[in-house]
This record gives C-alpha cells, structure tokens and sequence, in this order.
C-alpha cells in the first residue's frame, strides 16, 4: 500500500511538472475515470497550453508567463497564462477553462452553431464545456498574430442521453504578407487534418475565411488556416483524435514563423501599420466573435480571461487608405480576396 | 428680379459662410421649405457643427480639420470633420449626416427604442434621419473626452400620417475624476434642461449612466450627463426648441473644462491609464452603442464616419487593478457608483 501511494505521489508530480498549474479537475479525479473522453480531453488542453507557453517563453527569455487559476462559483475554473511586454512578445495569452453546470434550453441552443433543440428536464441542461484558447500578438510586424481555440462541450438531455460535440481552428493574422510563411502555415494544418480525411482541410479552410470576415470592412481578419463547429462525426474517438492532430500541429505551424522573423528590422511606419490592424483585430473580437460575445454576456464569466484576446496597444485612424502597390495594399487585397495556399 | 438674385448669392454666400460645408440637402432647398422642422433642424446641426469645431480648433492652432462631404447611394449623405493628432486633440470628430429612403418595418422598429408598430405600404416605410455626433479625445489626460449627439427622426406610414421624434445626450469621460467640472459639466447641462422642463435633467441624467454602462465591466463608460430617445412630447416645436438648447450648451459645457486643463503637466503613468480607459471606451462603443451596431449592419452606411469615434489609440493590460486609495481607483469608484452632481 505504502508502494502504490508512493508511485501515485511520483505521478501526480510528473504530472504537474507536464502542466502550467494543477488540471481544474484533480489530478486524482482525471486518473479515476481516465477513460472518459471529458478526461482525456482535459488533460490535451493542458499539454496543449504548456507546449505552446514552453515554445513561447524560450523565444522570449527576459519574460516569463503569469499563471492564474480562478474558479467560476456556479461550477469549475480555468487557468489562464499571460506574458505581457515582452521583448518578442507584445501580449501572447493561453487560457484553458474547464466549466460546468446547468443551461437554459435557449442558452444551449445557442451554444451550438447549428442550433439543435434539446430536451431539458425542468428546462435545464447539465453542461459540461472546456478548452484551450489563444492569441500571440508579437511586437515585430513582420512577425504575425495566431489565434488558436480546441474546445469539447457535453450536455445531458432529460432521458439521460448525452450530446457532445468538438470545435475549433488555429488562423493566422500577418501585418505584412509573407507567402512563404502563409505556405508553411496552411501546409501544416492540411497535413494535420489529411491524416484524418482529406476532405477536412478544404472544409475548413473555408469555413475559416468565412467565419473571420469583419463585414462592415468587406475584410478577412487574417490570412485563415482552419475552422470548424458542431463537429460529432465519424465517432467520439475519431473527432478527439482529429482534434489532437490540429492542437500538436499549433506549435509547427507558428513557431518556426516567429523564429524566422522576430529579429527583422523594421520601421515606424511598419509599425503604425501594425497598430491599425491591431484595431482591426478588436473590431472582429468585439463586434463579431460569437466566443467572446457568448462569453460577455454570460453571468460569472471571467471578462480579464476572454478580453485577454486583444492586444495590448491597437490604433484607429480616420480614413487611412495604404498608397496602390505598397506592401500595406497587397496584405490589403489577400484579405479582402482569400487565396488558396495549398493544394 | 436682378436685385433679388444678388440678395439671394449674399444670403448664400453668408450661410455657407456659416457652416463646415454645403449643407446635404441644398441651402435653396432648405429655403423654400424653411418652415418645416426637417430643414431647421438641419440647420441647427449644421450650425453646431460649425461652432463645435470652430472653438476646438480655436485651442488646438497647429491643427485644423479635414472637413468631407460624402453621399449614400440609397439617399442623402453627410459632412465628416475630423482633427487628427493636434497639439492638443488626439483625435476631434463631429459629423453631421442628413439621410433618407425607405425602411423595413422591421428595422423601423428597430430604430426606435421603445419599438412601436408602424403600418407600412407594400412592407416599406419612407424615413428621414438626421443627426449631429461628436467624439472628442484630448492628449492631455487631464482632459476628458467629450461625446454628444442630436437627432431627429420622421417616418411615413401607410395612411400618410409622419411619426416622428428627436434623440440625444451629451456626455464626459474623463481619465481622472476632477469634481469642479464634473459639477460645471452636469450644471450647464441641467441649466439648458431646466429652461424647458424641471423634470426633464433629472430623468436624462439617469437616462444617461443606464444607457452607458459596460455591463461585463460592471463600470459606467464615464461620468455622464444627459441622454435621451424617442422623445416626441409636449410637441414638435417645443421638442425641437429643448434639443436646440441642449446643442447650444455643448461649447459651453465643455470648451471651460479643456482651456483649464490643455496645458496641465502628466507622467507617463497617467498617460497609460488613460490609454487603458480608450480601451473601455472602445469597449462600450463597439459592444453594447446601439447608434454604432446600428451603423455596421446598415447597408450602405459610411464606416469611416461611425467609427470616428474610436480614439486613435488604445491600450488593454491584462489584470490591470489599480492600487486602493490612488487618482485611478477614485475615478473606479465613481464609474462602478455615479453619483449626482447637481441638485
């Protein structure tokens, strides 16, 4: 007996040496039923979220990643990792959240894309939602943004029968337009995503630019990657395996991007321009992103968590329009006009 | 016939003198329908345009601004005057917008807050909309920013009867909580009120910290003043002569507070927290300002002359919490608390 509570101490220390903070969970309650999918996946988000703050911190030495947990008084918590001023890094945030709990008919409706009606026993539906969430705002302009979200969310209908279902995307946001780097970037996801079907990455390639596209500018957020919802099909097993691919893929996508261009010279104006798309950036989170709109106007939510999507300095100017031909223009036209990367 | 053709070029030449820029619907136009409240409301807007940028840029010598006169395919148009980095405005926007065409039902009702029914021919309801709006940001953190609009609105229904109603409100913002013009604000706001109707400041003035209130950061936008919609009684005269006042007190509200603290001295600290406040201003205008979300999903509308009111830069820090007792946490407390400043 005295063996086995000696092995389990060892484990839960590598464990907790593997993650940013102690799992929302438990560790002792991950292990317990470690054949649920909810556990297997929460234990993804946070491997996920301590490779990518672990890459991150190794470019940017002189700064390091602020980790708070919190927890939500109508049921779990999350962990949020935030490196602010950075010498590479303006604000580059990584947050996992672990929630559940009781919706309304309406509010899980809403929740899923496609809008399913779901049967409540007294209308209302235990929940079960977690995921990863991040954006990297970098201070070179030559270096771009990357946002990445891998989420899981259960809901148990009154005969005891249970949805489920995947979501998520990693997309890229350029000041500047690099071909090469948008090349390596969709080439990674399309590999992840060609494991698994090759019909994904097309799909939600697509689903990408649509979903990221600020409609009073007639303009992509980015230059896309990936993008999907609602996700419950071929089987549990296989969605979370697609989902474990795309998550692995985040650090080759983006790293080797930031690596290649964190040290290019650049100038005021590179900068500027960098600043007017930072405010582009928070009109598409504030006006348009059902995530962060749905976590708004969600009572206990964590507002320093969602809003840790913005970056830290953003810019609006009257009328600016980049002179024909410039570099500003070309980044301009591929987001007005997706253009396919790879094949 | 010569002698009434030359009086009438002076008298043209002496209103155009009078305003930013040709007014939208045509100074011989509004002459021969100058009784009617549409063409002297235009006016009013026009002449408030006029003196509100006249007196900023009296302050601000290095600066001048860009005045620009647009049309909207599907009707009317507007005047656009902005001053961009100025000594001592950051960003000085007052546009004025003249429109009109045909409604759905739907978004008729949608314009009015208290969303009456209106009766449609063939499902199109036949509107004029016209309005002033301002956003003022100052550099110096000392000074506030100021906002104000005025507006009046005229529906057609199908038995020809006009609907119509005025809106609007001025409101501070300031980084830093300073009671004398806190008090000077709302006095000359209450004193343009009360001219009309005792009860009339009282009510805006709740009107106004309801309405701008970020509801996920649980703080007022700033430290109010006056707001007010659908306002269509005792009659459209006397409405118009309240909504008259209220645009005439705007120089005088607010021109004391700038002139007295244009040239105050600031640390950098104080210079951040005032970009962290741009960034709730940001917050509140692009989540919850109906006139903003109204404007985005407009078809046809100028987004350059919405989102004006953005200040030119803005900052967001993740977990940023002032120290207790300081400058910064006493303006908190008064955005989480608003308090009444006149009596």
């Amino acid at each position: 007996a005295a063996l086995a509570a000696a092995r389990e101490d060892e484990e839960e220390k590598e464990l907790r040496q593997r993650f940013m903070a102690p799992p929302v969970s438990g560790l002792r309650e991950l292990r317990r039923r470690r054949r649920e999918l909810r556990s297997r996946m929460e234990l993804l988000i946070m491997e996920t979220q301590a490779e990518v703050c672990r890459a991150l911190a190794a470019l940017d030495p002189g700064a390091s990643f602020a980790v708070d947990s919190w927890e939500r008084k109508e049921g779990g918590g999350g962990i949020s990792c935030v490196l602010q001023d950075g010498e590479v890094f303006e604000k580059a945030g990584v947050n996992v959240s672990v929630v559940s709990g009781l919706l309304s008919e309406e509010a899980a409706r809403q929740m899923r894309s496609r809008g399913k009606s779901l049967k409540a026993k007294d209308g209302k539906l235990p929940f079960c939602a977690m995921g990863v969430s991040s954006v990297i705002h970098p201070k070179n302009p030559h270096v771009p943004t990357m946002h990445f979200n891998y989420r899981y969310f259960e809901i148990e209908e009154a005969d005891g029968t249970k949805q489920w279902w995947f979501g998520g995307g990693t997309d890229l946001t350029p000041t500047y337009l690099n071909e090469e780097d948008a090349i390596h970037f969709h080439k990674t996801l399309k590999e992840a995503c060609d494991k698994h079907d090759l019909k994904l990455y097309p799909k939600y390639k697509k689903w990408c630019d649509d979903y990221f596209y600020i409609k009073h500018r007639g303009e992509c957020r980015g230059i896309g990657g990936i993008f999907f919802d609602d996700m419950d099909s071929p089987s549990k097993e296989e969605v979370f395996q697609f989902v474990k691919s795309c998550a692995k893929a985040v650090v080759p996508c983006y790293i080797p991007i930031v690596k290649k261009h964190c040290h290019d010279s650049f100038t005021p104006e590179e900068k500027l321009w960098q600043q007017l798309r930072r405010g582009r950036y928070v009109e598409f989170n504030l006006v348009y992103d059902r995530g962060t709109k749905f976590g708004l106007l969600t009572p206990g939510s964590r507002i320093e968590s969602i809003l840790m999507s913005l970056p830290l300095t953003a810019r609006w100017e009257y009328m600016h329009n980049p002179p024909e031909s410039s570099k500003e223009a070309e980044i301009l036209e591929v987001l007005r006009n997706p253009k396919d990367w790879v094949y």
